[in-house]
């Protein structure tokens, strides 16, 4: 069993903690936590262990009704490795802790790549990560961009990637974020970082981006213009390709699915954790190509897409699971279909 | 003396009667109009004339103090021209009242491109406009790509244009449209109309669009993808191009727009009437190149940025001025720099 602290309980420290306490061959020790608010209470209430900056943040918690396990000194002591999910500015602090320690740790695709010693996607380098002391598993967009342009380079070679990224400018739970009514451009200036943070997975792709902020919440738009090298392309041979490949969910207008309200809701009839979509969401009848190039819409739900690839980056540090095995488990235990 | 009359007034036509009402060398006739709301009240103050479909809608509009001076069969017998500004469904009902009376109409480019003789864009066909019977303003996306695209063929030759339309949802005045919380593909399928409308006026510039609608009322935004036949492209020179482009502005990040509520804010500081930007807008700092591919985020104001063309599009099917004086007259009255 890898015993696993998660250090932050935002969007993604909450879904990696339920979803560390789902995997077999892995237990939760707990989670590093600042403030007692309901997040930790509804936690608290499945049994998951607090853990706090100093001792004196025992009594603010106490408080609040929620007992607390000790220090997160305590719990990083109790780990093999350490999930961080703190906010972005926080992270690059807590390395020297978990490097005093000597334990390794996961970071998150808001830390810049030369934290870690490998940016990771699972379906692209789940090998490389062995023995790694510390992994960045790469951001929202980033990962749903690179489980896509993977497999279409390996059947038809990518020669140059597009992509249009429309954001949502808010999580569900973030009331001081904006624009209310207005198209942000994040930033005005060509490429956006995503396009280069590809290429810290997939150093042979060439990924030019453009971003845009814009008031939605639910997940972010991806419009891909993707040139290949092969020119008898088919739309029946792309959807193949997206078939095959992992954590890619097809759907199409035909099937009631036209925006990205309906992917949600179709995530929450599906009985999904908090509604959560970890697959990349590629609208099959999308997909359309012009001579050389291949055209599509794929939607990144930005809260829950790199959960799968939290739980893989832990297995690939021990090596105590191949590619295979792991995305398979992942899979299984978060009811991702293949 | 061009007599003018504009029949409906909504978006376009209550811009379309102002713009007309500044041009020295037309006279608004009057506006036809099937409801006496608070756009026919504010335009009776300005001292426009209201025309009714039957007798007796003259009680409902004189009921609501707003006086009417006849029939719309009457104000067409006045005119020399319509503009039709009617919603998508009734244009093209209109077009065998103006065909039985015998007078020239321009239509708006929610029409089918065969309801006219000519798809419209001043800049790219003006000189085919003489002497046609029907002209048809296409929409202000399509006006809005066609103003760049021209240019950019004529200075390097375009090879492929790709452009992701961001496209506002609603109008300011539209609160029974959405999405609230959504980017809705519209269409799913690639490509939107958009592409195959620009082909309309320009025939031999090959456009790919996608669209989407999101949850903003300000201003559509264009991601820019172009294939240009040169090799030796910088920013400089793409810039230079559109600085030489009519009706297009630069705008800058370090300006402080860097977003399309900037842009609006900017048209109101400017003193335009309605708060109206009917330029194109190009962020000259999103301009990059890539070999011969240029990239750009351009913004398109939908309420506004069709006006000049309407205008122009009366001048040209009369031929009572050439293209160079029409849009600078177009130009001077509505206070549009070059």
């Amino acid at each position: 069993m890898i015993q696993v602290a998660v250090n932050g309980f935002g969007v993604i420290g909450r879904r990696t903690a339920d979803a560390v306490a789902k995997q077999p061959d892995m237990k939760l020790v707990g989670i590093g936590k600042t403030k007692p608010d309901y997040k930790a209470r509804v936690a608290a209430g499945k049994g998951y262990k607090f853990f706090v900056p100093k001792k004196d943040h025992q009594g603010i918690f106490s408080d609040a009704g929620i007992e607390t396990s000790g220090t997160i000194d305590e719990m990083i002591e109790e780990a093999d490795i350490i999930v961080d999910a703190t906010p972005d500015n926080i992270g690059i602090l807590n390395k020297g802790l978990y490097q005093k320690i000597g334990k390794p740790a996961l970071f998150q695709g808001g830390q810049k790549h030369d934290i870690a010693d490998l940016s990771f996607v699972a379906e692209c380098n789940y090998d490389q990560a062995q023995g790694k002391r510390f992994v960045r598993v790469v951001s929202c967009n980033t990962t749903g961009l690179c489980r896509v342009l993977s497999p279409l380079d390996k059947s038809f070679g990518v020669r140059r990637a597009r992509a249009v990224l429309t954001r949502r400018a808010a999580d569900p739970d973030d009331t001081k974020s904006g624009p209310i009514d207005a198209i942000s451009l994040d930033p005005v200036t060509i490429p956006s970082h995503h396009g280069p943070d590809v290429m810290t997975v997939l150093p042979k792709i060439e990924v030019i981006t453009m971003a845009m902020k814009i008031p939605t919440t639910h997940m972010h738009l991806h419009s891909l213009i993707v040139s290949l090298n092969e020119s008898n392309l088919t739309q029946d041979r792309i959807n193949e390709t997206f078939v095959e490949a992992e954590r890619v969910r097809l759907v199409s207008s035909a099937d009631g699915v036209r925006s990205t309200a309906q992917v949600m809701d179709y995530a929450r009839e599906l009985g999904r954790d908090r509604g959560d979509m970890y697959e990349n969401i590629i609208w099959s009848d999308s997909v359309t190509v012009f001579d050389e190039e291949v055209y599509f819409f794929m939607g990144v739900h930005q809260e829950s897409i790199v959960i799968p690839e939290n739980i893989d980056a832990i297995r690939a540090i021990f090596g105590t699971s191949s590619k295979e095995e792991s995305i398979s488990l992942t899979n299984t235990t978060l009811a991702i279909p293949h």
